[in-house]
This record gives C-alpha cells, sequence and structure tokens, in this order.
C-alpha cells in the first residue's frame, strides 16, 4: 500500500528544466524519515508559464516550493511578501504558503553560512574574501554581510557591473565593511594573503573543467578556511588542494545540503534530518 | 530512500473537499504496483480558485486530474476538450493533459458498464431500468444509452425537471428507446417487473440510513440483475435483499473501481492493475 493518500501536502520544485533535480529525492527522503504526511516533486515550468503556475501553486494550496533557474529572479515579483535577505539578494529560491499569502526567501547563502558552521569554521570577527559576483556569490556574499559579521568582506570578480553593484548593494543593505576589486592574479594574491575565510563562488573548476582552480596552491595557508560553492565533482580542484596544505574546508555539496534543510525547516517547522538528506546527495553526486 | 524523485509526473484530485478521497490511496498503488513513475495528490480547491487551478495544473505540467465535488460542471467549461460522453453527461471527473491540451471525460458511467461488464451482466438488447435523475443517475444512465446498447431504458425519479431533462437529452443524444416515468410505488413496481437489468442510483440505503431501499424485496427476481450505485456500506439492503432472492448482484464499489480504472487507463496508457486497486477500496470501505 502506498505511503501516499490524500491527507498529504505537497511542495514542489519549479525549473526549466527541473527534472533532473535532486530536490524530490532529498526532500521526500526526509518527509519520509520523519513521518511527514508531505511529498515533493518538480515541475518543468516554462518561463512563459511561470505567473500561472505560482498562482496554482497557490490556488491548488502546495505548502511550499523550490524555485530554480532561470525563475529565480522573476519568482520574487510574483509572491505576496519577500524577507530581508532575499529582498537583499534579488532573488528568491523558496517559497512558504502560509494560509494561501507566498511568502519568498533565498535559502543559499545561508546554506552556506550553515555549512561553515557545522564545519567550525567561524566568521564573526573575521576577514572574509568572496570570489565572483554572480548568482551564488551574490546570495553568499550578502547573507554572509547580513548575518556572519565578518570583520571585513572582500569580494573579487571579473564582471565589472555585476561586482559593482554586489558591492554597492551590499555597502548600502548591511553595516559590513566591504571592499570589491577587479580579480586578476595580482589583487588574488593579496586579497587570499589577507583572509581568514576563502568562499569560492564561481563556477571555476565544475565538472567538465575539473582541472581548474583560480586559487594557486602556494597562496593557501593552513590557517586559511576555504569553501567551494562547486559540488560536482564533490572535491574541486581547489578542495583537494587546500586540504593537501591542511586547510580546514567545506565542500558545496555541504551548502547545497544546508540549502534544502533550510528550506525543509521553512516548510515543515522541523528539524531536518541531515544524515537522512547527505546520504541521498552522496548517493547521487 | 524515497521513490519519487524529480522524474515523476504528477496527478491530483480537486475537490472541495478532497482531503478524504480513496483517489490518491487507490492511485499511488496501482502507480508503484506498475512501477510509472507517477504520483497523485489531492488538492482542496475552493469554487473561487478552481479556474486559477486549472490553470495551474497546465503551468505545472500536471498529466492528469480527478475532479469531483462541486467541481464537476464548472471543470468542464475550463477544459480545452470534452468528449461526446462528458459532454452529454454535462460534466467531468478526469482530465488528461495532452501536450498542455487538457482533455475532459467522465468515466463515473463507463465505470458501471465496467463493472457489470466484469460481474458477467449483459446490457445489450436487455431492458434497463435506472432509479433516480441526479449525477449519478445522469451519468450512468447516458453512457447506458450511448454505449451499453440496452434495447430499451427506463428512467424513475422524484425530481420531476432533473427527470424529465435526463430524458430529452438521452432521446436527443442517443439512438436508446427512452422513457422516463415519475418514481412511486406503483410506477417502480411496474418498471422493475419489466426489467431485466435494474441500476439503483439513488443514495437511498446510503450510511447512516442503512436500512432503506427503494426497492420492496418481494418485486426482485432472480432474473433480475440489480446494481448498486452506493458503495458505503458495501452491501447495502438493495443488495443483501436482492442476493437473497438469487439476483446477480453489482456493488457500487465496482463501479467506484472501475471509474478509477477508466481513469488510471485514461493517463498511463496502461491496463490498470484491477486487484491492487480493488485491495485498497476494500481496505478503506
Amino acid at each position: 500500500m502506498s505511503r501516499i493518500d490524500a491527507s498529504f501536502g505537497v511542495c514542489a520544485l519549479l525549473g526549466y528544466p527541473a527534472h533532473h533535480s535532486m530536490g524530490p529525492a532529498i526532500h521526500n527522503a526526509a518527509f519520509e524519515a520523519l513521518g511527514l504526511p508531505l511529498v515533493y516533486v518538480a515541475h518543468d515550468v516554462a518561463p512563459a508559464d511561470l505567473a500561472a503556475a505560482v498562482a496554482g501553486a497557490r490556488a491548488l494550496s502546495y505548502r511550499g516550493l523550490s524555485i530554480t533557474m532561470p525563475h529565480k529572479v522573476a519568482a520574487l515579483g510574483l509572491v505576496d511578501e519577500v524577507d530581508a535577505t532575499a529582498q537583499a539578494v534579488g532573488c528568491i529560491n523558496t517559497v512558504v504558503n502560509r494560509d494561501g499569502r507566498l511568502l519568498g526567501h533565498n535559502s543559499d547563502g545561508q546554506g552556506a553560512l550553515d555549512a561553515l558552521e557545522r564545519a567550525g569554521v567561524r566568521t564573526q570577527g573575521r576577514r572574509v574574501l568572496v570570489l565572483g559576483s554572480g548568482g551564488a556569490a551574490r546570495a553568499v556574499g550578502m547573507t554572509m554581510a547580513m548575518r556572519g559579521q565578518p570583520a571585513c568582506l572582500e569580494i573579487l570578480g571579473v564582471v565589472d557591473e555585476e561586482l559593482c553593484r554586489l558591492g554597492r548593494d551590499v555597502a548600502a543593505r548591511t553595516d559590513a565593511k566591504v571592499k570589491t576589486c577587479r580579480l586578476d592574479e595580482e589583487s588574488l594574491a593579496a586579497a587570499v594573503a589577507s583572509a581568514d575565510v576563502l568562499l569560492h563562488c564561481t563556477p571555476v573548476g565544475m565538472t567538465p573543467d575539473t582541472d581548474r582552480s583560480l586559487v594557486a596552491p602556494e597562496l593557501l595557508r593552513p590557517d586559511l578556511a576555504v569553501f567551494d560553492a562547486v559540488y560536482n565533482p564533490r572535491r574541486t580542484l581547489l578542495i583537494e588542494q587546500a586540504a593537501a596544505r591542511g586547510c580546514p574546508v567545506v565542500l558545496g555539496m555541504e551548502m547545497f545540503l544546508g540549502q534544502a534543510m533550510v528550506q525543509f525547516e521553512l516548510w515543515t517547522g522541523h528539524k531536518a534530518p541531515a544524515e537522512v538528506m547527505r546520504k541521498v546527495i552522496e548517493a547521487r553526486l
């Protein structure tokens, strides 16, 4: 007999494509582990259909949504309320349905912060360096500035306009001491040398380019904590070289897990079963 | 690890309320038995939200819908195409999504016809009597007239306008020889006496009024096949008395199963696993 009956609430991923996501496997395993009457599905939604899909999720009393590419920015304009972090990041990846009112959140940056905390990497009062200025860098950098209490935040990137906007927005919306700089060999060496925590948030090193890293191994010191947002491969060249140098390392997989745990807790009000969820991710990576 | 991943398609029930339906348990058991990557959920949808819910199901690429009270008539106007039977019945209980085009069907009447066939009760060339003129009677009577090839169809009811409209519609839309008559003791006795197949489609005998039957036991002859659309209780007083008289009997549960099997086959293109589905219904009735 099936576990799922008419009492079950529905959570779903909206993406385009959505049908290769790990989300359903992760969240369904977590729902089952806690015996919660919830099921999580994935919907391929073309951009032209996003508004109808969100309205539909409301009409169909969905409990929650995950929002992924390419809908994260557009979805922010379709919900009833957006929390401060997501507002500052400028996009949402999570929606909670509170009695027909759709609340938008962004769990990506918090997922990274939680991953650092689980690994025992402190950010309070420390110098944090973010590499990149795209979507991941923006979520991680902004959330770090808002909640991570770093002594200072330096952001290096190669897309000037994006980098400039991120620096300006962090300065305008948070109390963090923030500095941006165009990423090149020289600025990178200087920034890494003066950082305590390095957060790599560019796609460099991602499959298939697994033999690349932005950071030369000789820059890595054992007292530098290294996080890589890339989770495919599980251990990037940056992570391998940092580990070899004795740095504390935090894998992108842990951020991916972390953002899913934040979503789970927003939807259910229950503490997310980290081990259950990690096992699903490990089995699929 | 959960069975349900991102490749799964979604079917759902829209009703108000929907959360006590047996549909999810039945269809999920059937999907699982055949290893199909589908999951079925139930959504409570208020009448004011029905249009957004149907549009949402389209935007979310739902594979199929079940439509139940109070949405069966309104939903007919929200789909792109309605098959001839559902058009004649005047409401839909099933929607199939063919590449974004929503096709409406009504499986209730066919569910009754299939139940009769599974029980070995022939209707071709035989005199069929329908008791009632409401939703169930309309679906069963109209489908019988369109597909059951009865020698003649007599319909007795107590709501004159409804009865009159049903008789008129059957005459206008089918080749069946149809007659309607106000249901009273005398007309009922005469109609039962000249019928080969009796289809009871009123709520009489339903829980909590399980000690009632429209048909006096002395009217029941062993050569009269007796079907009761009521499935709660599983064996109504009418069914018990008919069985005691030696009549072939067909339970409402079998119509309920039959309409679910038709839905399953419309959504999946696979033969429905009758035994798996019956087991779920039996466990819940």
